[in-house]
Parts: structure tokens; C-alpha cells; sequence
């Protein structure tokens, strides 16, 4: 009998501190060693000129999500898989949606039936809390927490989804009693209603008023009512798609006064600015996404934040819409108010490129940073105990870079559902040239390996103990 | 003929930035001359030893207000003026509070009556907008502004006040077109129902826990809030009655990114603590306001805000209640739960000797900055354009204060309509010991002057130009 | 006998705090009376459509001091003096420069020589502390601060002027126990030669240069370090003309932490920029000063500063060398390096028109902290009791403005001994149309008025008390 | 042939991000494999229950060093490294002073002569640089860099060894061309002069008075000006031995402006107070150090520093006296004041525990934090290639903690050449139980193993890359 079924030869290994050449051996789907010279194995991968980096977990995408009347997401599980995957990824969050009304369990039952047998990579759901009931917090979440949904999300905005301060209040008590992680969309509803109402008011209905429609200080107002919700409730908190300087900020303000708040951004805040919006006729649709990109000067924050350790995670905020749907498909007409255009732009298959590239190759930031950032933070933020590094002990999951090559966005070469990439000709230098998930390949050299889908839903821990514990425990 | 009515003699004059020695002449209830060895007068009054003052603005005052199910406020108009006076006041600003579905001409129309002919000092009302429907904000206000009326109040927390945010953006849009100044209570009543119910539920029901449920991060986070809606619809505001580092710091934060912000704190934030609420068995209830008196850090900070601008206006919040009423005669029974104490302590009465005292005897500001915190501020920020200052030209309100002169605060001494003072023994270094009308006196060595009530309703100027000008100039 | 020797009429008054109509009695060189409808004088001044400003103090101005081989300053005591009433200042506070080993008495008789019989304005003496002698510290400082001398200079760079750290704790220590107030030069020295030597070893010689040897960072390192020293002390300082953010934010951040530490600024750093420097040949000499202009957001922060308080003084630092000088006559030759340049231009007489109009008529500053800035503050702070308001009791040291009056500043329509302006070409709205000391004009209608030279030198009150007075009390 | 020489197995390995069970595999000296169940060893060490982390790294300690008029530091090579050794180290840095006047040269060869086949563990040396002559920026300091000397130390105090700010630009200059990194003790010396003084002529000359001697002014005063000399020359700088928030406050300003400034804190800073050196009598010198021990406030500070990354480097200062000697053998006599009492406390047995105890045991910073910021963080700082981490190919130096071990700190137990320890008493939870160098055991048990001393001399590799390459490149 082999030692191995797998050993990647000759990489050069990255962890969230360290970067070291070394071979890694892979047994029944997980990591049993690494070493110099690891041999006796059933097939060997040569990773001679590349980098052997823990598959990315993008802990924030939205796939295949009711998002208003007619709207149909670009992604369903199959299809986000196998671009994540293509893009460096072997793990993904996305949200369980609740309805108004509706229980959680019943919301997940959906989301768990069009995930299972169709995922490229492993999963798990982070649970989005529309309707926080007596019943959903008082008997369903904790359980569903206890279950292993360790993660909820919460919204200051959208019609549908906007919880009131006192409700969030609710969601954390809950959430801190039973160990739960909070994300929050930190955007003040009642700001953006009255700017919304006044631009269309003024005939400033074009896709660029969107950006006009929630500017910084709409997002900061909600970022620091979030954080001072949860100090309130003493209780650790995600502000997630943070895409200025006075919000980052705001997170750092709470950070050094002790609190547990964790920043997350995303690439659209890194490489595009609310000018892309002006693009001609309807096309500024494309780059259409909630809080909007700003400026070069919030650009430049926002990997002050990576840099800093203000942010610690990056994720995609994936949210594909077809762009042949926005011009004209979907009733309300989108043509007729930014307004009713749908939220979001594609990513889970360019984050992790876009940051190698803008933040590794151009050494804004460490590949070990890069590590942590992308994989190594998301899994210990979010209770995943056997992913997010080249370790012992941890699932195979890993993808292979090659930090020479050289490509350039574009449409024609991604597997996202979405008919356009925001990033198009964004030139790339570092590509993921193959991924694999518990020890097998997913993707290598640009194709799907295998003839199976073999992701797997996963249960989390919980981030941290929760509070109830002791004050039941007497 | 005299060429004055009055004169007052030898002197020292102070006014927001400049103390002299000189003489004061009065004619037709205005100052027509400052000079030395001012004579041929009427009257001539012998003011060795003291200083002349600009009379006393107390910028928030409660009067005659209601308070909730069976609570009937301490002091209607004729008490609360005449403490005022025998405090060193000239002019009082009592709210005129809109109840819902209320037009506010009507709300108007009967402070008015309540205050017509009952008044020792000059007053105008502030509108407190309980209710802006679309006819108080498209007619009511912008007509009301145009009259005088160019002070409006919003609050952030109150069952039966708190408006949203987006009805605070609508009131602003409107002081912003019409040139009012808009002033907020700021403290978040969803944090605070959420606490409320927390401590209730825990048996936590003694006055002091009024000061648990509303924790400076509440009012913390309402400021921040505030200020980024003002920010947003780019307008002054005034944050009232602020209690502690943080929110004052949230303030100091606007004031150095540009914005006009006004912050005001009170007695009560300079000598009273959270501790006095422990006081045996309902006696804390003496000290219940919101925000509560917080700690000896907090009394610091707030000394800090005036000595460093960043507070420019000192009041009293003068909400006077009968410790008689809170003890047991009201329904529903404040013994029951600290929800039902009313909120809010007498203090127009004591403001002047509070600050003058721990102020300008104890070196911690200059006379100067206590003219302008007392009075020059209140009238430019305001509107008042023919008072606040020992000027040319301006009404002749005057207060004489002996700066030398011990006093010890006690209910037995005061004229307010309380039953108690909150700051029952407190020792005094200098006192107001005569105030003077349009060039008569009110008060004169501790006693009430004339037989009649003089006080005047004064109309105001806006505080600045409402934007709304330009717009509609084309 | 008249009540007046002189009255202006119909003028409109501003204070630090408060704007109005009124007449001004003068008798006998004081402000005697301020009124409405003032008669019976010997002369009536029609001021109708004019404001009545206290004049200008000037509180930093270099007259007649040597500096350096063959440098002779453009001004004497005459000329600036004139070109400073020109610019509607009726005080100037020059320097009295120590050399090495010089006694200070000496030193104080030769500038009081030049000064006595030439000025056409007030003025008194700050002492530059070259040498910090054991005589100095022990004995000459304190009896000259006893007689009135009560400022001080020291300085953080040029070759015979830098002072040690510790030879500037020294200083401080006296002025502390004596009562006087230190100003301070805050540029680190040894930076400036370490960057002196780069440049011109790299061969950047020419004026522009300048700017480059002294960054920002120089400046701020400085800022922070006197401040320090300061605290150490626990005493006052004035850190003289600021140039930026940077350092105006360590101001502001001691200020923040209750020290009384002085920020000033001056008109270069409002409205040039180093790339003033950057002009044809040696023509950028003409902006040479230290610290150097900066660009434009740093004009912002001063502004800012200004604003919001930071900075309570703004001076000329008036410094006049003659172009012609520069351009080639004096050994050794500016044109070989910026490093011999005399580092100063000429301000006195542009300051207040300057300040005016990009600040009072462009709307950032009002005019009452217009008053404060140019002539309240220094009187306060330097100890100057009888001067700097429109109060009774004062001297009558009055400029007469025309708020509407527009101007374009041009060497040939001023009055310094400098034969250039470095604001050529500035247009101006308000001019100082007459300046008045104690009761007489000394300009009116931009000519001289009178036969002779009234000015006197003034002595000063302490400007706090000393605290080596309680240690000795006993 | 076996696989290995030593395999350690079932403890549990932490690296500065993760933490994981796993075997460790030793051929050669160095770690060759980490696995699950190695085995095929010539021994194997049973690590359950036990931690398997790097060894301890100590960048901060002084042996052998001369230190004043008669004063021998109380360790030679020998006996540090055997304390650091017991105290979970394998890594020292002592500092080579030059004399002045002294080539660098020849003081290394006497610290090498002193350090050879004297020492338990590895060793490299900073180069104190007292005497920056010509020669030494020129040409000496140069040499060394590149022959692995990468490290710089500037004093800013004491008689001996302070830098004027021309020199400290000098040396950064040439660090920067270079590649070496400059560490920078930061008090201002002509303060403490002053305050020295000052306390003598006041009869204050206790040991406490140290203390009072140098304040955190002091201090923070030298780090800002140490940050901004490297900020000017854009060089990266590590600030030792922070003591306070106020110090930290400016190391994270310039962080967070993006400069690269490591911050070091020392245990003493952690858990002592001035307090301490109020001891009876002498017995407050067994805590004079500098900077000196602050207060609770300060060590919270310190605390914070160390939890969210602005300082990366935990050290010890070791800088060990006997208490004998200061008590009366040394001239001058430390009784007479604390100026003679020689700075420096014994440290390097006592730090890791310290750190563990407090920092992991109590929960304040994580075992991942604690692996950084004693271990990795050091050898990345000053280019250790092969040291600082359980990671492939780097060096065997490991440390055998038990996480539940109970001790308490005593001078009977420990090491050192001093005779008394400052943190006698301190309970202690967790301990290094063995300690082993290049894969052979140096310490086991309580006991050293083997006869030998093996801990050699280890050259380091530049920091970063020297910025005089490129422009010499041309």
C-alpha cells in the first residue's frame, strides 16, 4: 500500500505566515504530510514554478436568490461552482433567503435541493434574516445555529429586507447567546428612499444615479449604527463590502476600541470607481452594485484596509444579473429609473486573479496577506475547521498558481452565468492553473476534471462560544 | 429732557470677548451709550463691584408642556420666567410641541395664549415636529419660518416623538430651503425599548436603571447619525444636551470636516453623575433626565467641549416635575418601573450660578467665554438680532452679578415650581444679584421688581439664508 | 469744552464677537464713549459706509535686523512702520535679536535707538534668545520680563540662532516662572542641512530647492517637539507661522489635550504655493521664506485652521530683503545655490487686505474673527492691555475700512522698503482707508497725515502670571 | 537509514497562523517533514499534551557589554544563553557597541571572541552605532551590511552613545542604501537632563525618581522625531522597548500613513509600575530601566499594542545588573542618586513565560499571536531565512511547551548571572519544558543535556532590498 494517493511535488507552499517550498502529501482526501522529498505516492503532481495555496473560500456570493419581481439570478449552484472553481475557489458561502412570513427551515430545504448533487466545490449557507419573529428568534435560529448555521446576515436596506434597529438588536441577542456570527449590509434605507425620490424627482434617472443615490456618508452613517448595535449587545459583527475611506474608519475606530469587527472588501471597491457607471446608454448597468464603487481616493483606502489588517476578509459579493435582462427583458423597465435595475455584478470567478494581481504581483500586499485574506481568515471567521490552509489535518483543498502568467479578463474565457464581466480587459498577471477539492482535481490547465460534481454542503462550528452557555449553566 | 432713562454706573462690562470698566446708558428700554462717566439719566444705578452682563438666554426650556397620562409640568409660563429671572435670565425659549395630526398653528396658537401677558422675560418658541405630515412641510413650516419661527426640534427616541429617518431628512430638507435651524435629541429609541425591556424583564425596575437603559453609546450613535443626515442634506443643526466624550468627540469630528454643527451641553452633565439616581428608594427619580448624568470622565469631557468651542451653547433643559407627582399620585406608578418617571429636572433657575461658579470662580473658563455661552451664542445662533450683548443698538437685558457673593443652592431659596432642586446644597461663588429689562428691573436683590409681567413674544431672524432662494430665483 | 476731541460718525463697529452701528468718542488719544448719535466734538469723522476696526498688531515683523554677511534688511523702523499703517496696523511687535555673547540690555538699546523718534505706529519688543547663558537665564531674562519684555523667541534651525533642546527647556523654565510667553521657529535644523547637503550635492541649486530642504515632515517633527517641551514645562508657547496640515494637527491635537499652546499663520501660506518658487531664473527667490509656501490643499488646512480656531493668530512675518540684492550683489551669490538666499519677504503692509478679502469678503471667515485674528488675539496674548478692541478705556488705535472697495496689489502702490511684492498682481475687495492712533490719523485716503512720527514703544503686561511668584510667596 | 533522526510526536504545532496536531520530522538539524504518524526514527520524543512551537527568538538583549565606570553586566555568553535557553529561547541578539572613536570591526571581533563556543543557542549581533565617523558611514557600516550585519542601533539618550538628529539621518541614509534595518531606543536626552538635574537640586534622588526622571513626554516625544527622521528618508525603523500608550498612539499614526515602523514592547512594561521602584530603600533599583515602568494604564496600552499589530515584536531587554553591586560596591554610589543606579533589568529567562502566562493562559492574545510576536515576527524583521517557524527546511529550534504547567517565577529557580529576578512571585501558567537547537535538546526536564555548547554565530540576510542598488544600477 502507498503512503499517498496524491503528493504535489516541487511547489512552493503559502500559509497565512509562512512561505516555504515543500511536498505535500494527500491521503484519503486530506493533508497527512508535508516534506521535503515525499514520495510513494499513487500520482504525483508536479508543481515545479508553482505556488501550492489553500483553495479560496469566497464566504459572500448569491446564488440563484430571488431578487424582485422577474429577475432571475445568472447563476444557479452548477454554474457559480464551476466559475468559482475556475477562479481559484474550492469553497463557497452563499445565503439562505428568508421570505417575509416565511420559516427558515423551509427556505433552506429549497436552497439545500438546488445545491445538492450540483456544486463543483463545498458549501454552506449563511442565513439571511428578513422576517426575525418571535418564532424564528426565540426557537428556529438557535437551533439552526446548534445545527451548524453559524452565520446570519441582516439588511438596513431594500424594501424587503431592511430589519429596524430594534430587530437587529433582536438577530444579535440571539446570535450572541448561541455563538452565531452577524453580517451586516451597512446602508441607511431612509437616506437612500429620500435621495432616491429626489433624483427621480430632478429627471436623474440614468444608471450613474445609482452611485448618487447612496453616497459615503449613507454607508458610514449605517457602518458605525451597525458597530454600535452590536457593542450594545457585546457581540462580534462582519460589516461586509465596505468600499470607502469613512467606513473603514468607522471599523477601525471600533477595532481599536476592542470590539471584534470584522471588515470585509471586495474587487469592485479595488479597480472600479462610479465613473464606470457613466458608460454609455444602459451599459453603466453593468457595473450597477450596492454600495457603488466610489473613487480612486476610496480605492486607495480600501487596500489601506487590506494592508492594515482593518479588513481581513475579501470576498466577491457575486450577485450575477444577465445584462440582456436589464436592457429591457424584466418589467419594471430599468430604462426608465436606476431604480429598477437589479443589484449586484458578477465576481466569485475574478477575485481571487484580480487581487493577485493588483495586490501580489504589484506588491501592494504579501502573498501570505493574499492567503489570509482569501481562504485562511474566511475559514476561521466562520467556524470552518478543516479548510482555509496547508496544513495537517485539513481537507486536500488547494488550488495551484502560477504567479508568471499573464492573461487578460474577458468575457469569452469565464464559466459565470452572467453575459458580461465588469473587469473586462483587465489585464492579470498570477493565474490559478488548477483546483482541487479533497484531493481531487476540480479544474487544471483551463478545464473541468472528472465527470462528477462532488461539493458537499458543510456544517460550521460556531465562531466563538456563545454566551448562553453560562448564564444557563447555574 | 435727560439724554438717558438709566445709567449704570461703575461697572465692569463683559462681553463674549472683551471686559472693561464703563458706564451703560439706557433710553427706550435699549443701550444708546457705553462710556465713561456716563451721566444726565433718570436713574442712575450704582453697579461698583459687579459686573454687567448680557441677561441670560436660555435657548431650552420646557414650559407648560404635556407629559404623558395624568403628568402636569412643575411650571407654567409665570413661574418658570420668574425663576429664570431670579436666575440671571432675560429671555427663555420654551418648545411649542405639535401633537400628532396637530396643525402646528394650533399647537401655536395655544402656548401663546399660555404665555401672553404671563411673562417676566422675553421668550419665542422653538416647534417641536411631532407630526410632519406633507402639509406641515410643504405649507405649515416654510410659512411658519417666514414668520419667526425659525428654531425646529426633532427627536430621535420618545414613543409618541421619535420620528424616522427619513422624517428627520424631510424636516431638514425644509429648514434647509426656509433658513430654520433644526435641533435633535439624540438618543437611538430602539436601543433603548430593546434595554428597557431587557431590565424590566430582569427585575430591574429603580430609577437608577433609567441611566442603564439609555448607555452613552446610544446617544453616541443617534449623534453620529444625526450629523450624517444633516450632512447629507447639507444644513446646520444644534445636538442638544449632550452628556459624554463620545458624542461630544462625534461632534468635535463634524465640526473639523467643515459642517456647522452647534453642540450644547447642561448643568446637569457638569455636576451630576449616574450615582445620584441611586439615591434611596425613589429619590434617584429627582435626577431622571435624557440623556442621564453619566460619570466624573464624562463631567470632564464635557468641561472640555465648552473650554474648547466645541460646545457654543450652555442651557438648562428645564423640565420641571413634582417629586410630589413621581412619588406615588400619577398613574401608571412610577414605583412600578423607571419607564414611567417623566424625564427631566428644573434647572433655569440654577444654570447661571451653576457655570459661573464651577466655571468662571473655579478658572476652567473665562467670563468672556461665559458671556458667550450663556447668551451672545444663544442670540446669533438663534436669530435674536437685538440681543445677547452689552451693544449698541440692543435691548437693554442686563443682568448685574456679584462675582464675589457665596450662596449654597436650596429648594427654600429658589422660585421655580418644583418641589425639589437636583442640586440641593451645592456652594456657589458668584451671583446674578439683579436683572433688568428693556432697561427695567425685574429682579433687585432677591426680590421681584414693578407689578407687572413684561415679558414680550420675539419674533426671530433665520439663523442663515435658506437655500431655497437661489433655487428659485430663476 | 467739548466732550470729545474727536467723534466718528455713522460707522459700523466690529469686536471679536459682535458687529454694530455706533459712534466712537475719542478724548485725549482713548476710546471714550461708544454711542448712538455722538456730538459735541472738536472733529467729526464721517465714517458712513465704513467699518470702525481696532487697527491691525502686527505681532511678527522682522525690522532692521541683521542677516547674515551683507544682507541688509529692505526696512527701518520708518519705512515698515509707515507700509504697516499704509496696511491699517497701528502696532507692530518687531524682534530684538541677541547675538552670541551679547548681552540682551545691549542688544534692546541699539533696536530701541533705531525705533525711538521713527515709528509711525506702536510697537514693543519680542527678545530673540541666541545665547541662553547662565546671565542670561539667572538674571537678565527675568528683569527684562519684569520690565515689560514679556515675549521670547527661540529658534529650531539656522546656523546662529538654532538652540538645543535643552537650551530651549531653560527658556521655557524662565518664561514659565517669570510669566512671559515663548514663541517658537519649529523647523528641525539638522534635517534641514542633511537635505541642504543632498540637493546640492545632486546639483539642485536653484530657488525652488528651498522648498525641497524643508518638507513638510520637517515642520511637523519640530511642531511636536516644542509642543513637548512645553509640556514638560507646563507652560505657553506660540508656535509661529504654519505653514500646513501636519502640523497644524499637532496643534490642534495639544489644544485637544488642555495645553494653551498658540497657533499662528501668515498670508503665504493662504495664497502662494512652492511652485511660486519655481519661476524663471532667480524670480522664485521672490517667495523664498521658512518655512516655505506648500501647495494647495495645505492653504486648505490653514484655512481650516483659521476657521475652527486652531490657529488664533495670523501675522505677517514680515521680512523685506530687496530682489535686487538677491540678484547678485551680495556675497556669497544667491545664484549659487538657494542655500544663500535670505529667507523672507515682505508682508506687512498686504497682510490685512490679504486676510480680508480672500477671508471676510470671500465668505470663509466673518469679520469678527477677522478682528480677533488681526488685532484682539495679539493684544491678549501678548499682553497688550489697552489696545486691540473698539472698548472704552482703549487707546484709540482705529483702522477705518471700506468693505467694498476693490484693489489690486502691486509693488508700485506700497509702501515698504522692498522693491517687489510677492502678491503682485492680488486683487483685493475691502481697504484700510485710514488708520488712526490713539485719536489721530496717521493715514487717510492712502496718504500720510501729519508732520510727525507719534509712535511709541509700549511696554507689557505679563501674559499670565508666573508661576515662580507662588513658590516664592511663602 | 532511517528517515529521520528525531521525530517528535502527538504534540500539537502552532505557527504564527495556525495551529494543528502533527508529527515533526528532524533529519540533519533541520524540519524535514510534518505529518501525520512519522515514524522511522532513530528517537522519538513524546510531545502529548505538549505544544510544539519555534523556539523563542530574543532580539533584544544585552550580554557582556560594558555599561559605565566600573559596572560589569551581571551575564557573560555563557550563563544568557543558558538563561534564555531554560526560558524556551534558541535565538539571542545581543547588541556589539562600539566604542567611540572605535572601528565597528574591532569591537565585533572582541564580542565574537567573547560569544564563541560560549553559547548555548544561535546568535547573531546589531551594531550599536556610537561614533558615525566618515569612515564608518562610508565605508565600515556598508561592509558589514553585506557581510550579514543587517542591523542598526541608534540611541537618542544617554552621554555616551546619543546620536544628534544629523547622525540618526546619516545612519538611515546608509541602512537605506544598504539594506539594514535601524532600531532606535527613543528618549529625548536633553529632557532628562534637564529633569535629572532638576530632581537633584530638589533632593529627589531615590530610585523612584528615575522614574519621574524621564515621563512618557519623554519618550513620546523621541519616537515621533525617530519616525519622522525615517519618514524623511523613507527607511523602515524598529522603535524598541515601547512603554506607553502615548508612544504607541505615534508608531501606529505612522503605520497607519503607511510608513513601515516595527513596534517592540518588553515584559516589564506588561506587569510592573513606577510603583515598583518605591521599594524600601535600594530595592526600587531591581526595576530601573529605561524607558522606565509606567503605570496600569500604560501596561493596558501595551497590551493593545500587542493584540492588534502595532507591535509586532515582543523582546526582552535583558540588560542584567547585580542588585549587589548597585547596593554600594560600584562608584559612584547609586545612594547618592539614581543617576549612577545603571539602567537594565534581567529578562531573557523570564519573557516567553511571562508573555504565555498573561498573554495565552489569561486570553488575551491568541497562541498564534504569541508564536508571532516571540518567534516568527523576529526572524522576519531582521532576516533570519531559517529560523522563527515549524516550517520545511527551516532549522530544528524548537520549544516543548506545557500549556498547563504551574510555576512561579523565582530567583532560586532561574539562570541568569543576576541575583534576584524583578518578577519574584509572579504565578505562571504554562512553561517550556524543553528546548531544543538544531534538532538536538539544549534544555529537557529542568536540566541541560549534553556537554557541549553548539549555538553558533548565524549571519542574516538584508531585510529588504537595499535602495542604493538601484541607482547604482545605471
Amino acid at each position: 500500500m502507498t503512503a499517498f494517493d496524491t503528493v504535489i511535488r516541487h511547489g512552493t507552499i503559502a500559509t497565512a505566515s509562512e512561505t516555504y517550498k515543500a511536498d505535500v502529501g494527500i491521503w484519503n482526501g486530506r493533508i497527512v504530510a508535508i516534506g521535503e522529498a515525499l514520495t510513494d505516492a499513487n500520482e504525483t503532481v508536479d508543481a515545479t514554478g508553482l505556488l501550492v495555496l489553500p483553495g479560496g473560500i469566497d464566504s459572500h456570493v448569491h446564488i440563484a436568490q430571488p431578487s424582485g419581481p422577474g429577475i432571475v439570478m445568472a447563476d444557479d449552484f452548477e454554474s457559480a461552482t464551476r466559475a468559482a472553481a475556475f477562479g481559484g475557489n474550492t469553497f463557497v458561502m452563499p445565503y439562505c433567503l428568508q421570505a417575509k412570513g416565511q420559516p427558515i427551515r423551509e427556505a433552506l430545504k429549497n436552497y439545500h435541493t438546488l445545491a445538492d448533487q450540483n456544486c463543483h466545490i463545498d458549501h454552506s449557507f449563511h442565513l439571511i434574516i428578513a422576517d426575525p419573529s418571535e418564532a424564528v428568534l426565540g426557537q428556529e435560529l438557535p437551533a439552526l445555529i446548534a445545527d451548524g448555521y453559524t452565520s446570519l446576515k441582516v439588511f438596513m436596506t431594500y424594501e424587503d429586507l431592511a430589519l429596524s434597529d430594534l430587530q437587529i438588536l433582536q438577530v444579535l441577542a440571539v446570535a450572541r447567546e448561541s455563538g452565531a456570527l452577524v453580517q451586516v449590509h451597512a446602508e441607511n434605507y431612509d437616506a437612500i428612499r429620500f435621495l432616491v425620490d429626489k433624483l427621480e424627482h430632478d429627471g436623474n434617472v440614468g444608471p450613474y444615479f445609482h452611485a448618487k443615490s447612496r453616497p459615503i456618508v449613507v454607508e458610514r452613517e449605517a457602518t458605525h449604527r451597525a458597530i454600535s448595535l452590536a457593542e450594545l449587545v457585546d457581540v462580534s459583527m462582519v460589516v461586509v463590502h465596505v468600499s470607502n475611506r469613512e467606513s473603514m474608519e468607522e471599523i477601525r475606530r471600533a477595532q481599536q476600541r476592542g470590539l471584534t469587527i470584522h471588515g470585509e472588501t471586495c474587487p469592485q471597491y479595488l479597480v472600479l470607481t462610479e465613473e464606470d457607471l457613466k458608460d454609455l446608454g444602459m451599459e453603466g448597468a453593468k457595473y450597477v452594485c450596492s454600495p457603488p464603487p466610489r473613487d480612486l481616493a476610496s480605492q486607495q483606502a480600501c487596500w489601506e484596509g487590506l494592508q492594515q489588517g482593518v479588513f481581513s476578509l475579501f470576498s466577491s459579493d457575486h450577485c450575477p444579473f444577465r445584462y440582456d435582462d436589464v436592457q429591457g427583458k424584466q418589467p419594471p423597465n430599468a430604462r426608465t429609473s436606476f431604480r429598477w435595475i437589479p443589484n449586484g455584478i458578477p465576481g466569485v470567478e475574478t477575485r481571487l486573479p484580480i487581487l493577485f494581481s493588483e495586490g501580489v504581483s504589484k506588491g501592494r500586499i504579501t502573498l501570505n496577506q493574499f492567503v489570509a485574506l482569501t481562504s485562511t481568515n474566511h475559514a476561521k471567521t466562520y467556524g470552518l475547521t478543516r479548510k482555509g490552509s496547508i496544513a495537517i489535518g485539513n481537507d486536500a483543498d488547494i488550488a495551484l498558481w502560477d504567479p508568471k502568467r499573464q492573461a487578460t479578463l474577458t468575457q469569452a474565457n469565464l464559466h459565470h452565468g452572467a453575459d458580461y464581466t465588469p473587469y473586462e480587459g483587465l489585464e492579470i498577471t498570477g493565474w490559478p492553473v488548477a483546483t482541487m477539492l479533497r484531493g481531487k482535481f476540480v479544474t487544471r490547465d483551463g478545464k473541468l476534471v472528472g465527470g462528477k460534481v462532488e461539493g458537499r454542503y458543510v456544517s460550521r462550528a460556531a465562531p466563538f462560544p456563545g454566551k448562553g452557555a453560562t448564564s444557563t449553566a447555574a
